[in-house]
């Protein structure tokens, strides 16, 4: 099966061509440009110097979040659009899941601790267990306060490898932890279209019009909107 | 520093842009078309989608064998001309060692081992310990028999990650190993032009024109030359 992996859920995006679980190509691109201009003809030129059609392509899977709450928004309208046009499927993952293949690297047994900044002192996180060469989920995806998160972890007494662009944050509240901690270096740091090809491998294709957000906390807009009628305090920025 | 990087010194190919050690953009494809087709236009349009210029380049580094014969000429001979082109300086770093920083997740005192399939049952190989975040290096590239590199690992008493085309075929041979041995997840199997990249800024900037791929044996043209001129026993394609 060929997937076209999409990622936009933060800073970082990407796309990826896997076949039959091999990666074929990557673009990864961790500017400053917004990826509704770069989104696009990353694939587009991916596919070209391929050789490659979009009508080869058997499934388009994107992280459908946590995340950006626009980057998830740009990523999950790219794909609805793709796949209606190709009358493709469609498979939505979890941002942390996918994430969660950055840690194949870490010895059987570690924990992997997925870990984004989320603002507002919060991670959107999971935890999972290297297993049999894969990660096996410990908890759903959740935003939890750094402090709780480290009191987790430090009851472990496993190896930790931390991923994500939350990890160094992470990594300096785990200041009572006994074991190994790991911080995943650069190229393993932020998730990857790689992953969410990994991740869409073990999930049921859905229909594209099907797939929606995962934002896991309210809006900027539902909050401001919120603290207008029932008088909650203000928000900060997404 | 902006560092334009190049790796095609295997099957796989990429390009990658590193601004002061940090990863902008990087662009890897294994696939099974030809690295004079499609390395230049991957290098064209990774600085198009970043809005960059050639001559926002600060040097050009790519990785200068060992490896295939005809992928570090083809990587060497564009290196050469963009450098001529722009006037800039070039670096060529050692494929071994650019590939040793895939394993930075490996934890402090691990082993490095860097294997590529080098055929005639033969690694190219070169080994280095993980201290202080960085790769650091304990012998020089080499080419050597699967026996004899089993042989050495099979003496250390660390734990071993191993990178690189040969390192599946290398951990088949450990089998007396009494560490952990980490075979590298796919994305990290591979060398890559982050890597290239990543060694380039501990190396000095040199003239493009004094650029030297670095076989480590001779050609198939030299060995066949050789086996017609003194007798030696016919050599295998490259």
């Amino acid at each position: 099966m060929m997937i076209l992996g999409i990622e936009s859920s933060a800073k970082a995006a990407s796309a990826a061509l896997c076949h039959e679980g091999v990666l074929i190509a990557q673009y990864f691109q961790n500017s400053s440009l917004t990826h509704s201009r770069t989104l696009l003809p990353m694939i587009e030129d991916l596919l070209k110097n391929l050789e490659t059609s979009l009508r080869d392509i058997d499934l388009i899977a994107v992280s459908k979040g946590p995340g950006s709450f626009t980057g998830i928004r740009i990523g999950i309208s790219a794909v609805k659009g793709l796949c209606w046009a190709l009358d493709a499927p469609a498979c939505g993952v979890s941002t942390l899941e996918a994430m969660a293949y950055n840690g194949l690297s870490a010895p059987s047994g570690s924990l992997i601790c997925c870990c984004m900044d989320a603002r507002r002192e919060q991670f959107y996180n999971a935890l999972f267990e290297m297993q049999d060469g894969k990660p096996h989920r410990l908890c759903p995806d959740r935003a939890i306060s750094a402090h709780e998160l480290a009191g987790e972890i430090n009851n472990f007494e496993k190896d930790v490898f931390l991923v994500g662009d939350g990890s160094h944050l992470c990594y300096n509240t785990l200041d009572n932890f006994k074991g190994n901690i790991i911080l995943a270096p650069e190229p393993l740091r932020y998730q990857s279209a790689w992953g969410v090809c990994m991740a869409a491998a073990q999930e049921k294709p859905q229909p594209a019009d099907e797939l929606l957000p995962v934002y896991l906390r309210l809006s900027q807009a539902e909050r401001e909107r919120q603290a207008k009628v029932f008088g909650n305090a203000p928000a900060e920025k997404d």
